[in-house]
Formats: structure tokens, sequence, C-alpha cells
């Protein structure tokens, strides 16, 4: 049981790498940088949340330690951006993939956290971390305010899911079905939220 | 006595991170993020300082370690937020929690990597660390110029309280005197600056 | 013949951090920040990129080790505000020291990291991230698109470099002579493509 899941949640770590990196792309495009600046906005955003993550637990980063995930990201990178030269993308394209990469990097950042031995708070901080940091890295890179300040759930989607992952694993429901929750809820709660423009309420300083 | 220091320094370090995170949602309001983007503003300038000092000396990372910064960085936010809906408050309010976060940051800073043991250099920089990058994480995540380098004695203000602080220790002055002299000096100096607009000779590129 | 090169990398290092200061200077002078803005930024442009790869390996991070470095960086900062006070300096006069750090500082991070026992795909991603990240944060903390993604093989450079020191070495070539090679393959590449205006081909996202 437990080795399936740790393979599930290692495959899941990956596709999450790919499609944030596809995502990076696809950003990246708007701007026009050449094949490599994008391949570091795509490294940037597929390694960078968790990346932040090893770094503030004290663990190694996990793409120095297993370089498969280097791999990954540069595959997806270079595909990306040969199928982007030939297909008609439409330019909100990078919205799904980044949406599902928010799902996966959350579960698998709070997790890892939750093994090391975080408290529930640490820990639903660091899944958040993992799956927000790299767009925001991103966007900083791309010299854009960060997707995750645009409204729309984007962030608040990611920690509600930490916050179910942690209070399934709890009440002792199966890891697997635990994280496959938690990981719907984030993805459903974010392409509602893009669909519906649903949002929090925004700050309005009186007087600004 | 020790043991009284310490504490001293520990409730400095929980009001410094209570001020700037209200500093931070202030300057986050002015972009109209929402809750939740506000609430990582918050968090990325009441404890970016204080996480890269703790990185760059390879200790645990403080909020990991203890979840009390992290409880009062969000409190701080959200009663802010509330707060700056109710009432109306002037734009510029925020510089005074920022100058009082960077003296005390700056004093904790600096004293924190004395003890670890760093040269006097390295440990004014770690205290000059400690104090502005939070504030600069916060600009930069609001895509703005650092609020840092517009002048008026900002991370100058950071800097000379440092030296002041590892110069009255030097000369064994209580290390209590020290503390409140170094984060004395700072406070007014970047107030002063505010009021009366002092700043250091700008740069200016002969033919740029 | 071992101490040797350990001292020659040791310069080599102590160089790049000059001319990176030197270089973040003469770019922050464009955005008229204070005296100590622009040391804040000739700091992060000198010693980002290194402090970013020992974060990553889990190194202790080599200016806080040794302060030297830190000298170097403040010293030379200082020197060029000066200078670029009296002197008229072209604008674009700071794209020079810029390429000749970008080759050192690959050079030794790339070493640093095989040293350490990094596999080469890792390896090869120290050394650019060595070369490059200074050089990003320097254009982040100046608020402007990364010098990096700006085509005119930047981080190519940076990459292709590595890849031949790496290489060289497996091929058993004398490590010296495999350093000086790979720098000036860097600073050539470098410069010729300033001069020339060659670049990767660009993104262009179809309907973008």
């Amino acid at each position: 049981m437990i080795p399936n899941l740790d393979t599930l949640m290692y495959w899941i770590g990956q596709s999450a790498v790919v499609l944030m990196a596809a995502a990076g792309v696809l950003e990246a495009g708007r701007k026009r940088f050449d094949l490599f600046g994008m391949a570091i906005v795509a490294l940037a955003a597929a390694l960078g949340g968790g990346t932040v993550r090893d770094l503030l637990l004290g663990r190694p980063v996990f793409w120095v330690a297993d370089q498969t995930y280097l791999m990954c990201a540069l595959g997806a990178a270079l595909v990306t951006f040969f199928l982007a030269r030939v297909f008609v993308l439409p330019a909100r394209l990078f919205l799904i993939p980044d949406a599902a990469g928010l799902a996966l990097f959350t579960v698998t950042g709070t997790k890892a956290a939750l093994v090391w031995g975080a408290p529930w708070l640490v820990a639903s901080i660091m899944g958040v971390t993992t799956g927000v940091v790299g767009g925001i890295l991103r966007d900083v890179l791309c010299n854009e305010e960060p997707l995750v300040f645009r409204g729309t759930l984007y962030a608040t989607a990611s920690w509600t899911g930490a916050l179910v992952l942690i209070g399934l694993l709890d009440l002792d429901v199966d890891a697997r079905i635990a994280a496959v929750s938690a990981g719907s809820a984030i993805f459903l709660l974010r392409v509602a939220a893009i669909r519906w423009g649903i949002g929090l309420p925004r700050f309005r300083a009186k007087g600004a």
C-alpha cells in the first residue's frame, strides 16, 4: 500500500512539473523571449515552488537529488515550444495546465511537509508555497503582476485543498482517496473560478 | 538577565512581524489584490527578511520552527484588512509601521547573526537583510520599484543601526540598552528622512 | 598543481564578484537609485548567483563563510559609483563586465557543483545559475525585464560554456586549460552576440 502511494505521489509530482513547464512556456511566449530565456522561465515555473518548500524545510532540493525532474521540465518546455510554433494555441490555454499543476503541487507539497513532521498550519502553507511560488516566479521573471494575485481564487483554491487534505488524513481517510479528493477540489475550484469569474472580496483602502 | 533579554528579543520579533504584515496589507491595498493575494504579500513582507537571513546562515527557518510567527502575521493581516475597509486610512500610513518594523527586524537580525557567530560585517549585512528583504519582496510582488531604493535613507538607516548595535556590544554596553539605542536610531533616522526628504546622493551616470 | 588551480579559481571568483558589482552599479545608475540602493543592487548582482547555487546544493553560502567576497563587492561598487560621477561612461558599458562576469561565474559555479558531486546535468544548470541569477536579480530589483531574456545568447552562452567545461574535464584535459577554454568560449560568444545581434529563434505563439 504505502510503496504504491509513494510511487503515485512521485509520478503526480513529475506530471505537475511537466504541466507547469508547459504553462511557463505559453506564458513566456507572450513576451517573445528566446528559446533559452523561455527554458529558464519554464524551469522556474516547474521547479520553483518545490525548491522553496525544500529550502524552507531544510530538506535536500528535490531536483538536485533526482535529475529526472529536470529532464521532464526541459523536455516538456521544448515540446510545448515547438507545438506552439506549429499549432494555433489560444492565449488563455496556459490556464488549464496551470490549474492542474496547482492542484498536483499543492497535494504533493502538503504531503511532503506532513511526512517531514511539520505542524498543520506550516504544512498547509508549504502546500500553498509548492503550488503558487512557481507561478509567482514565472510572472515576476516576465515582469507582470503575478496571476496568483489577479483574483479568481488562485491561492485560495490551493489553501482550501491543503486544508481538505490535512483534514481527511486526520480523519484516517485512505491516503490515496484524500489526495485525489483534495486535488480535484483545487482543480475544480480554480477552473470554476476562471469560468464564472468568482473571486474573493477585493481590498479597497478607503481614501487610497 | 539573559533569559529576560531573549524573551524581550522574542516579543520584539513578533511585534515586527505584526507591523510588517500590516504595512504589507496597506501597500497591497493600492493594487486591489484579493484577500488571499494580500495575505501572501503580507506574509512575504513580514517573514521574508528573517527567512532569507536563516537560509543564508544555514539555520532552521524561524517561522517553520515556531508557528506563532505565522499566526501573528496572518492575524495582523486580517485585522488590518478589515480596519482598512471600515476606516479611512491615508495612503502613506504604511510608512510608519514599515519604519518600526525596519528598526525591530534589523536589531533582531543582527543579534541573531552575532549569536550564530558571524563576523561583524556579515552580521551587519544580515541585520540589513532581515530589515529590508521583506519590504523588497512586498514591492517586487506588487510589481513596483522597491521603496528601499526610492531614496530617503531606508537601507542606510538599517545599516547605521546595525553598526551602532555591533559597536555598543563591542564596548560591553548592556545588551538591552544597545538594542533599544540601535532600534531608536533606525526608527528616528527613517522617520526624519521621510519628514524632511533627506536622502543620500543619487547616482547619475554621466552620458546616461 | 591542485592548490594552484584552487587559488586560481578563488581569484577568478573574486574578479567575477568585482565585475558583476560594477555592472550592477552601472545598471542601477540608469534608475537614479541612491548610494545604498545601488549598493544592494550591486551585492545582489555580484553575490546572488553563487548564493542561490550554494543554497540549492546545501553548501554553506560562500560570502557568509568568507567576508572577502563581501568586501570586494562593496569596494568595487563604491569605486564604480565615484568613477561614474567623474567620467562620462557610455550607457552600454556595463555589457562588457557583465559578459566577463558571466564567463567567470559559470566556470566557477560548474566546477563547484562537480567538486560537490553533482551529476552532469545538475552541474551544468548550477553553472548557469551561478552565471545568470545575479543579473536576473539585478534586473528584477530595477523593475526591468531581465537582460538574460532579451535574446543575444546570454544564458545560451553560459550553458554552452558549462557543457564545454564538463566535456573537456571528462576527456581528462588539464583542469586549468578546460576552465580557460570554457570561460573564453562564453565571453566570446556573448560579445559576438551583442556585436552582431545574434540570437536564438524567438518564441512566437500562433494566435497570441
